[in-house]
């Protein structure tokens, strides 16, 4: 199932969207000029995918942080994409009159905001009766890494402690559920599912381990060493032993992600 | 893709072989006569849905447990499936000559003895080139549980430490492409892949509650009081959480589960 392509466009990021897509194919045989909004806009290959899916549908990226939203506009008319519009807005205010979509997507987000049931809640608002809302967050204390070099255990750590500083929710994968029905769905609205990113191959590997690197060189490590979290000599292990892991052949790295479609009432 | 019986066979196991599936079909279009091992036996199932797969191949089934084989052998009788054997044998030297299965596999059985990579070894040896060895196996540490109630934080820390004492490898599922390779697998005959045992409806969450409240109570609660790893108060207070976790609407609970694929080459 997995799609390659050659040219600009990222490869269709299946996985992240993939306990959408038969949700999704089978709404458009009904109605192939679905509306999908998608809360937080990222690097934008997501809209791609979405922009591709539903060619005589539109697609909204809605983002608080307006420096978000030129590259992602960049990207989408690169692919030659004009079924897209960017907005910025907040997640706990959407934008949107009521039943506006008929679907509602968001990614790594809600576990960023302070208040995740009100974010559903809204997408619930904004979408119409008999429509989707979908959500798909990392769960980050599942992640794993063999072997567990003392530098790569001491990053994960001091990526959590960060991300706890800066209030962000470490295990919202777990918690869809249970924000879904803070949020007004009802139990038997929701269908929850799990799925992993993984890192398994050569270039997935390098791809996580520069990743995280330029986190410890960067942000990370600065807002670690203000916080006392971490010290210079920390640091330099972390780099030094996820360079170790790229380079093993027995090297491998997974995270548990959370998925809930909620298939919003009739009535 | 979820497959319902209603008879006195249990539901296909789509999950825990679903990683084996498509081989196992391709392989089947060249040869319907395929032989399948399986090390380990356990309750049967998995071996009525190898047998239903494969009618006009053969299942065999083999145990260091003689006491495990009668259960299975009648499980499988009642499915009216004849294309199936159990024989006792020890996964670190099995009763088999070289070459003789198409496909050699195992569910959770690595963690549990003392040198999964000479169990794969093995397998790799029975196995035909050309063949598939497959394993899959828990990562006891990635498992999740929402509301996150003590006692069910203390049954995990319980069952984690009885595993310990037992021998058992809690982190296995993130270590099967390393004990592949230890064997004598080269990188580029291994596929990697992992998928998630969840407990997210109603039923899924009475069985797993359940299950662990019999092990509370049982095997594991008395090895943690013999040991002094927990408390009478302790156990306790972990069958009333679990009894709760299963009440609650927004309960929900996750373990990831490593998987490879070897296919081994053909000289």
């Amino acid at each position: 199932m997995a799609q390659h392509s050659s040219g600009p466009t990222p490869p269709y990021p299946m996985n992240r969207v993939s306990f959408l897509l038969p949700k999704l194919e089978s709404m458009k045989q009904n109605n192939p000029n679905l509306s999908l909004l998608k809360i937080g806009v990222g690097s934008g290959d997501i809209f791609v995918s979405f922009a591709k899916a539903i060619p005589n549908g539109h697609v909204t990226g809605v983002d608080p942080d307006p420096s978000t939203l030129p590259r992602a506009k960049a990207v989408t008319e690169m692919a030659g994409l004009t079924n897209i519009q960017f907005l910025r807005g907040d997640s706990h205010r959407l934008p949107f009159a009521d039943g506006t979509f008929d679907i509602t997507f968001c990614h790594q987000m809600l576990a960023y905001i302070s208040a995740p049931e009100v974010a559903l809640r809204e997408m619930l608002r904004v979408t119409k009766r008999g429509g989707i809302v979908a959500a798909r967050e990392f769960d980050f204390e599942t992640e794993t890494f063999w072997p567990e070099l003392p530098g790569l255990v001491k990053s994960h750590k001091l990526i959590g402690d960060t991300m706890n500083v800066r209030g962000i929710t470490l295990t919202a994968g777990r918690q869809l559920l249970s924000w879904a029905l803070k949020a007004g769905a009802r139990r038997d609205e929701v269908t929850v599912s799990s799925s992993n990113l993984s890192f398994y191959t050569q270039s997935e590997k390098n791809a996580r381990a520069q990743s995280i690197i330029d986190q410890v060189r960067n942000t990370m490590g600065k807002l670690g060493l203000r916080m006392g979290l971490t010290t210079e000599d920390d640091l330099e292990e972390m780099v030094s032993d996820w360079e170790k892991w790229t380079a093993k052949e027995d090297s491998t790295s997974t995270m548990l992600h959370g998925e809930i479609l909620i298939q919003k009432r009739l009535e």
